[in-house]
This record gives C-alpha cells, structure tokens and sequence, in this order.
C-alpha cells in the first residue's frame, strides 16, 4: 500500500476530526437522514447508469490500486531478460516451464512456445490490453460519477431541510439547530467527493496508465524473445519505457 | 430490464421519500406552480431545441433501453458461427430461408445471399451503422439538455417564488413558507436532474456503445461467411470484440 | 415554421406567465432599470465582441432558420435524379434551360454546364460549403456568448440593487420590495439565456447541420450528372446521405 | 476603430451608469480598498503568471485591434495583383523598388527578389506566421485569464469585508452600509470580467483569424508571382480565401 | 528569478494585506482551525492522489521555475555554434574536451563522440524530452489539483463553522463573530487558490514549453554537427526556433 496515500487518509480524517472537536459537542455532526440522503442518492444514481457487474468489479479493482503494490518495472524486465537469455541458450520451447510472475506475460510466453505468428500475437495480447484500458476508463468514470452525484444530493438534502424548516418557522429558537441539520448533507456530500471519490478516481487514472505501460513493455518483451534478438538489445529497449532514474535502478541490480 | 436499473430507481424514491416523511408532513413538498415551471420550463426549451420527431424517437430508445435486454453478444456469436457451418456445407443460398433474430444481421445476410460485392455490402451496412449511432447521439443530446434546463428552471421558479415573497412582506410570519415553497421549484430540478435525467443520458450512452459494437461484429461475421472462411477462424475473430469474461462464456457454451 | 418551436415557445411563455399570475400581481415583475441592465449589458458586450456585420447577417439566419422550412432533401434527389434523365436524353447543356430551386445547386449545374473541370467544380462548391459553415458557427457563438451573458448582467443588476437597498436600510419595511426589485435582474437574465438564447444556439447548430449535409448531397448530385452516371446510381448514392426513414420516402414518391 | 466596439463600450457604461444614478446616489459604489483588491489581485496574479515582456506586447496587440483598421484583404489581392502584372511584364526583379504597404508582404517579396528557393520562402514565411498566431494565443490566454481571475478577487474582497462586518457587529445600523461594501468588490469584479476582460480575450480572438488568413493569402501570392503564374488566376486564387461578399467587391474595383 | 513574478507576488500580498489593515484589526483573519482545514484537507487529497516521489520531485521543480533563470536559447545557439566551427576544424572527437554546461546537450555531444549512429541518438534524445515533458505534466496537474482542493477544503470548513454556530444559537451577540470565523476559510481557500496554486501552475506551463523547445533545439543542434554541416547553416536551422526579437539579439552578440 501506498505510504503517500495512508498518509493523506490519516491526515484528512485527523484534521476534519480535530476541527470538528475544537468547535465543541462532535455529536451535531451526525444526522441519519442526510446520511440517507447523500450515500443513498449516490448509490441509487450509480446503480442507474452503470450495470451491476461493472459496479463490483470496480469495487475490485480499487481494493487492488489501494493495497496491492504495482508490478515494478525493474523487476520485470530482469525477468524478461532472463527468459531471453534462457531461450536463446536453450530453445523457445525451454520457456514453457519457467515460472512466470505475471499472468499477462506467462500468457504472451505460452503464445512464443506454441509457435503462434508474432503477429497474431501481437494483435491477441493489444486486444487484451485495450480491455484492460477500457475496464480502467469504466472505474474512473464510476468513481468521477460519484463526485459529481454526492454534491448534488448534499444540496438536495438541504433544500429538503430547508423547506422542512421554514413551514414551522413559529419558534424562533428552533430555527438555529434546524438550519445546521440541513446544511449538514451538502457537508457531507462535500467530504465524500473531495476527500474519497475525486481523489480515488485520479489515483485509478495514475494506476492505470502504469499498468498499461507495463503491459506495452511486456508485449515488446515478448516478441523480441521471439524474434531471437540478444538480451542486451532487448534490454536497452525495455528501459526506454522507463523513468531516467528507474533506469539507473536496472543498471544497478545487473551488476 | 436490468437489475442495478430497478434497485437504483427504487433505492432513490425510496431514500429521498423517508427522508421527508421522516421530516414530517410531506404535503408541504408538494406544490403545483412549481411543477409547472420546472418540468414546463424543461419541455418548451425541448421542444424549441429539437424537431418533434426526434423527441418522440428519443422516447421510443429510452423504453428499450430499459425494458429491453440488449442482445447478448456470445449468441449472436454462435448464431453467425452456426450460419457459416451452413454456408460451408451447403452454399451461401441456403442462407436465405434461415430464421435469423436481429434484421440487422438479417439484412446483411440476405444482401450476402443477393450477391452484392462485399465492398458494397460493407459500405451499406457502415452507413446504416452511423445513422443509428447519430440517432443514438441525439437521444443523449436531448437527455444531456434535460439535464441542464431542469435546475435552471428550478432557480428560475425559485427567484419568481422570492420576488412574490419579499414584496409582500408586511406579515413576518408568512415569510417563512412562502420561502420554503420558492425553494421547492429548485429542489425539483435538483432531484430531476440527477436522479432521472443525467441518469438516464448516461445509461443511453453506455448501451449506444454496446449496441454499436455488437452490429460491428456482425458486419465482420456477414464479410466472413461471404468469404467463405472456416468457422473457427470466425469464432476466434468475433470473439475478439468481446470482454475476456463473455469469451469463457462462448467457449462453454459450444461445448 | 416547426410545430415544435411554436410548440415549445407558447408553452414556455404561458407556464412562466400563469406561475407568475397564479402568485398574485404581475407588476411587480416589471422594473425599467433592471431591463436595461440585462438587455443593455448583454447587447453591448455583443457590440464589443463581434463586427456590426456578423450580427445583422446572423439575425437574418436566425429569422430564416425559425421561419423558412428547411430544404427537403427527398425532393432535392428527385431534382437531380431528373436532372441527370435529361442530361443523358439529351446533353449536359439542355440543363442550362432548366428552372432550379436551389441557387446553390444553380450554380453547380451552371459550372457543369460551362464545362469547368470536375476538380475545379469541387473545389468551387467545397470553398462555398466552408463559408457557410463558418457563417453558421459565428452565429451559434454569438447566441451562445448573450447565452453567457445575460446571467452575468442579471447578477451584477442584482449586485447593483443590493448595493443600493444596504446603504438606506433605515426603513426595515422598505427591504423587502427593494430586495425583490434586486432579484428580478437575476430572474431576466436566467429567463433570457435559458428561454432564449441558449435554445437559439443549439437550433442553429442542427439545421446548419442539416443545411451542410444537403449542400454535400448537391455536390456529388452535380459531379455525378457531368460524369454521365446512371440516374439510378446517383439516386443510390444520394439516398446514402439521408436516414432510413427519409429513404422510405424516396422511394415512394418515385413510384 | 470598429463603430460596433464603441457604440458597445458607450452604450454598456451609459446603461450601467444610468441603473446606478436612477437608484439614487452614485457615491455609493465607489470602494477604494475594493478597488484595490480586484484590479490589485487580477494584476498580480497576472504577473505571477506570464513574463513581462509577454504582458507588455500584450497591451500594443489589444491597442492595435481596437484602433486600427484591420488589413483590407481585397487592397491586399488588388496589391498582389499589380505586382504579379509587374513582375510578368517587366522581371520579378523590378518588384524591388515598388512600395508595399505590409512589411511581411513586404519581406516575402523581398526574398523572392533575392532569388531565395520557394521552399525556404515558404518554410521562413510560415515560420513567421506560427509565431504571429503564438503571440495572439498569448494575448487570448491573458485576458481570459484576468477574466477568471477579476471575478474571484471580487469574492475574495467581499469575504474579507463580510469578516470585518460580522465581528463588529453590536451596532445593528452600521450592517447595511457594511454589507454594501462588502459586496460591490464582488460587482466590480463581475463588471469588469463580463463588460472588460473577456468581450477582449473573444475580439483578440476573431481578429488573429483574420489577420493570420491574410498572411496565409500574402504567402500564396508570393509564391504565385514567383512561378510566373497569370495575374488573372492569381487573382481567382487568392479571392478564394474570402468571404463572397467580399468577392464582389474586388470584382467591382477591378472594373 | 523572474522581475514579474517577484512583483506579482509582492503586489499581491501587499494589496491583500493593505485591505485587511485598512479595515481594522488583522488578528480577526487569523484561525487556526481553519487554516488546518484548508491547508491540511488540499495536503492530504494530494497525498491520496499522487505517489509521494511525484510530490517531491515537483516542489523541486518548482523552486527550479522561480529561482532559477531558464536557459537562454540565443546564448546555446551560440555555443551549439562555436562547437560546430571547432568539429569542423578539427574533428568531432576534439568536442569530447569542451566544457559543456547544460547537460543534455552534453550528453548528446557525448553520444555524437562515441560515434552512436544519429538516428539512434535522435531516438535516445527524443525518448529523454518525453520523459522531462511528462514529470512537467504531473507537476502541473498537482498545482491544478491543490487548486482545485483548497476551494473545496475551504467551502467544507466554513460549512462545519456553520453547523458549530447554528446549533447554539442562544447568544445573538455571538452569532456575528462565530460566521465570521466560519467564512474564513472560504476566504483561504479562495487566496491559496487564486494567488498561490493556480498561478504556479500557469507559470510551470510556459515554463516547461520554453524548456522543451529548447532541448529541441539542442537535438536538432547535436545531429547537424555530427552531419558536418556548415556553422552558418546550423545557426540558420537553430534560429527558426526562437522569436524575432530574440533572432536580432543572436545576430547582434556574432557581430
């Protein structure tokens, strides 16, 4: 898991937190009908526009750009080169037994062994990655939906209060608390978006075009090994997918 | 219909009901001139917007993007599969007395049977596909511009609703519901808004894609046939327009 | 003149009307100076923005647009369909007698008639084409930028009242009229730009829409008739350029 | 300078100025510490933003376009014309000592004098326009962003007054003129963005267009006279690149 | 460091902070809970956002956009220059002793020395500036980001102010103080945005253009030495990159 990302969760929950409590009787923050109203008015818009299974497998894929670490790229393209170095000893065939980390690649390395045409596997694994890239852009746009949705129904909940307060407007006293329930659920839908979905949805985004570039690497990985090229060639075109710095991180772990 | 459709509809009426039933009466929530102005702003600024036959067309989409399945792409998959295994063991006029389910495949079929060029067929079935992606466009169009003019006349009532309040407001103690039925007009195109409308011109959108996508593949499938070409080849092909999880689908399936 | 137009604009004005009559008298929503400021304001940045020739020449589209009906392209094929029988009967140079409807599609057969080079023709009409797509853009931006105009007039007219109410708020009775009098500019501009400029823009953009498609029909009408094409044909291709529905049509005013 | 600009810039103070004097004293909206913060803080940040020296040229481009003509193209193709004459009866050298009104005219038939490839005067003149139409970008993105910056120190001003209104708040007479303040930094912002900056940013915007077309027009005829092409087809060359009124009207100088 | 940016800065402040003293006692714009709020909220949302080496390496980069003058372009062209006249004299191999000092351009004359084939170095050298313009991309679309969190940080801040007030109501006297503390954040939020984070942005914006063009000059530079091209030339090919007025000062630091 990320340490920036613990970090500004614990931070952002702390600070609220503290300035709630400063501020005096922490309890007037919790009122169940906005609850109600701005989680369910979410929920209820999401289920809407999205069908279910897209709902739960991007429920999925969060859980993994939050607690799993990414593939390293270093790691990987060690990895690659190793194989490389393997089939050009050996044969192509000798790959089918290595154990390989990631899926995708074992799948593209099971394509080189069983004597698909480079192009056909480059056309497999490209469809493969654009589904994969798709799947993204559909999380993203569920999460984007949700913080838009929540502000919305933060500002409906207070209308709802707002016109339950001005028809009994009699007792004056009762005006205060009233008001502060119903300005409550545009808190609330405010919290939600800004502190968990916007910035979920731009962390997938992040995620995503890392994975993806991976996959590309993987692809080029695949068909060099395929084509017979020398390991160190397939290695300096492996780098260039990567940072400066990572790059000097491979040179490391060669030596 | 879909399932997420009619719990997120439910969910939403449901939730935005208790919360004012929980706040007490719920008649003050009702007001006529409010709905008046709201869904009447919204429909005339429609109806100067758009021709009338598009608005009615736009009406007819939305009931079958609801209340109609979408067609399920691993069958038409081995529907197209099964038309090349007759076409190859009897000849491509065999076609002709095949019952076929969608008259989009039909009709490619029957213009494969006719023995238009496959150039022509192509260009004929591509054209037919963009009419129904433009028409598709403008039902989110109307449903996008729904969207926008709801709350815009929601705070349009609401400044009427302030005007007729502040000008009389001799009596202090009217000032108060007054006020909440001016808000009203707004909570109105609020709830609108993101509740039926933006929803609704969301889910058009994600079905318009898997529709078009579909109608692709069958264009690939029709040229297939026409070419003569194994099935398995078509299968493999087809099935690269499908996510990886409706591809396990197609494979059980055919055994 | 669109049904749904008249439809749209009647419904508008009667709804807001009735809303406004409903809530008692409707001289209260008359104020001189707030008119000025709106209208004014937006008029002028109109003035400032754009030349006084795009302005007039936009009006007259905006007239044509809501007035004239548009071309029916079923008709126009027919046209040119005869068109291309007497210039196969006869010659290319019989069309020069022939009344045309259209001044556009006049001078594409005048071209044709005149013997310019095909390319050359193509090129002419492209060029035309392209200025009137450029004219109708610059109207669309005009009514799109009073659309953002109005609104902001309409705060800064409030503004003005505020201002002016704040600072001689000795007499409390006299806050409520003088606040309503500060909304009403709110409440014109809101009207304006929802009511009316902004439903402008978007009809504008879906008949120059049209009007290009069709203006695109005459092109290829006109260079298939100077390249001798079967009369057929060109009706084949032009149908290609309408929606299925209007194809229906064509086909039966044929029979 | 442009009658529709000066009749908008006249007829948008006299409106607003006469919405201020009919509702009383003028003095009213005058706010020095407003001032200061609106046009202080858009200054600032503007500053913040872009280097002086783009600032400054900024100021001569806005100058230039609201005072000076615009270059007539139809002068330009009668100018273009007379030189092509000149340079087919006599020699393209002859152009050396003919006065040209437009330096970058100028410069482009300089280099055709020199004897320079068409190709690298093509390449150098085309050099010279992207830079002209990056200058222009510049000046748009500075005024559109001190018409997004004007409005928010507007707010910013009007929270701070709020501030020093509320915690001064024992005596009850002195919150109207307070509040007043308070709010007109937020109408000068609103003034100034909607009636200044960004009526600016879009005229900047339409006269780049013209400005650069009719570079791109001085490019061809230079490129025209140096190939020795027909003044007459020149001539039909370059009126394609304006409107057909326009075209008319070089017809009728040229009789 | 920049003259605009150094008086931006201090304009800015000086106008914020004369508005504040002009209106009383400065200690009422202090808050700490507020300042936690809005400076601790837009901190955590861009440690959930983006990976904490992303953080750091841009607040490097932007010291680098304040502090440090950007490169010159006509003082490298100069160099580029003088290093093409010493290849040329001697030979390519006598460049690997010259001091070079940007280091991208030293290590593509590097790379020319080892004789690496110029489409490799091209592709080497490309693949570099990809890399620099995207870790300039995530720099912007941090400050973008914390421009677009603080605002909402600041309207969530006085939202939990409101609650606090609202619910203890009893003291009226107190009510005055208690919103004014309440919109103070609205007011951080609004300042850190607009003076701080978006400005930064803007600024790295241009300034990562001007880089880029730059480092692409240096390619262009580097390849043309390696082809043994004629110093003048180089210098023509280099100055196409750089506006006119800078053009004069390459020309006048030669004579």
């Amino acid at each position: 898991m990320d340490i920036a990302t613990v970090l500004g969760i614990v931070a952002g929950i702390v600070l609220i937190a503290s300035a709630i409590i400063l501020g005096g009787n922490p309890i007037i923050f919790w009122n169940l009908p906005s609850v109600l109203i701005v989680i369910g008015g979410t929920i209820a818009t999401t289920f809407i526009k999205f069908p279910l299974s897209s709902i739960f497998s991007t429920f999925k894929v969060v859980k993994k750009a939050f607690f799993q670490n990414p593939l390293s790229p270093e790691k990987i393209i060690s990895e690659i080169v190793e194989l490389a170095k393997k089939a050009r000893k050996e044969s192509i065939l000798a790959l089918e037994k290595v154990e390989i980390s990631d899926p995708f690649l074992k799948r593209g390395i099971q394509l080189a062994v069983d004597g698909v045409d480079p192009a056909l596997i480059r056309e497999i694994l490209d469809t493969e990655i654009n589904f994969r890239k798709a799947r993204h852009k559909e999380g993203q746009k569920i999460f984007k939906g949700m913080g838009a949705s929540a502000p919305a129904f933060g500002m409906i909940g207070t209308l709802i209060g707002l016109v339950q307060m001005l028809t009994k407007m009699q007792d004056p006293k009762s005006i205060g608390p009233a008001m502060a329930v119903a300005i409550l659920t545009t808190l609330y839908g405010a919290l939600l978006a800004n502190l968990v979905f916007l910035p979920i949805a731009d962390k997938l985004e992040l995620r995503s075009e890392k994975e993806i570039l991976i996959m590309q690497m993987m692809v080029e990985g695949v068909l060099s090994i395929l084509a017979g090229d020398n390991p160190n060639i397939i290695e300096q075109k492996l780098i260039s997918f990567i940072s400066p710095k990572l790059r000097e991180l491979v040179v490391k772990e060669k030596k």
